[in-house]
């Protein structure tokens, strides 16, 4: 059941150990590099540096929490993420 | 026992399904970074794209022969991805 008061329904939330993830698929490798790029910055700005997965078209991202519970600072990120596709569902 | 014959001596060679892999690790996310885009002209001009996994300091590179044995361009993308860590063991 989707729950409105998820900032971020489109993420995996894993407890163990703590770790939000998502798959995003793209039409072409440019825009997959685009996107990745946008990690990056987000990443540096963040210091946070997710794991992440990828080949021509799609990047799998895992934010992982340290050991801790997954808390706002890790969502905030998630959703900067989610705002570098805005508009794709 | 070493193949002293073997052109890239520190990949991972599957069969099924047929790909060739290496994980690189580095001391800060900058050469992370720097290899990545190295990775990433390599992969645009042999119009070959890998599977990447990577974290701050680490990079797993996955090169899929697509069903097919693991042939002479395959093992040349290896060494050119090598290049880009000449030097380093």
């Amino acid at each position: 059941m989707p729950d409105d008061n998820n900032p971020i329904p489109h993420w995996q939330r894993q407890d163990l150990p703590p770790m939000l993830s998502r798959r995003f698929e793209f039409e072409t490798y440019s825009e997959t590099r685009r996107f990745l790029d946008g990690v990056a910055e987000l990443a540096e700005a963040a210091q946070h540096y997710p794991n992440l997965s990828f080949g021509k078209t799609y990047v799998s991202v895992t934010l992982d929490a340290d050991g801790k519970k997954v808390g706002p600072d890790l969502v905030a990120l998630a959703q900067q993420i989610d705002s570098l596709v805005a508009g794709t569902p």
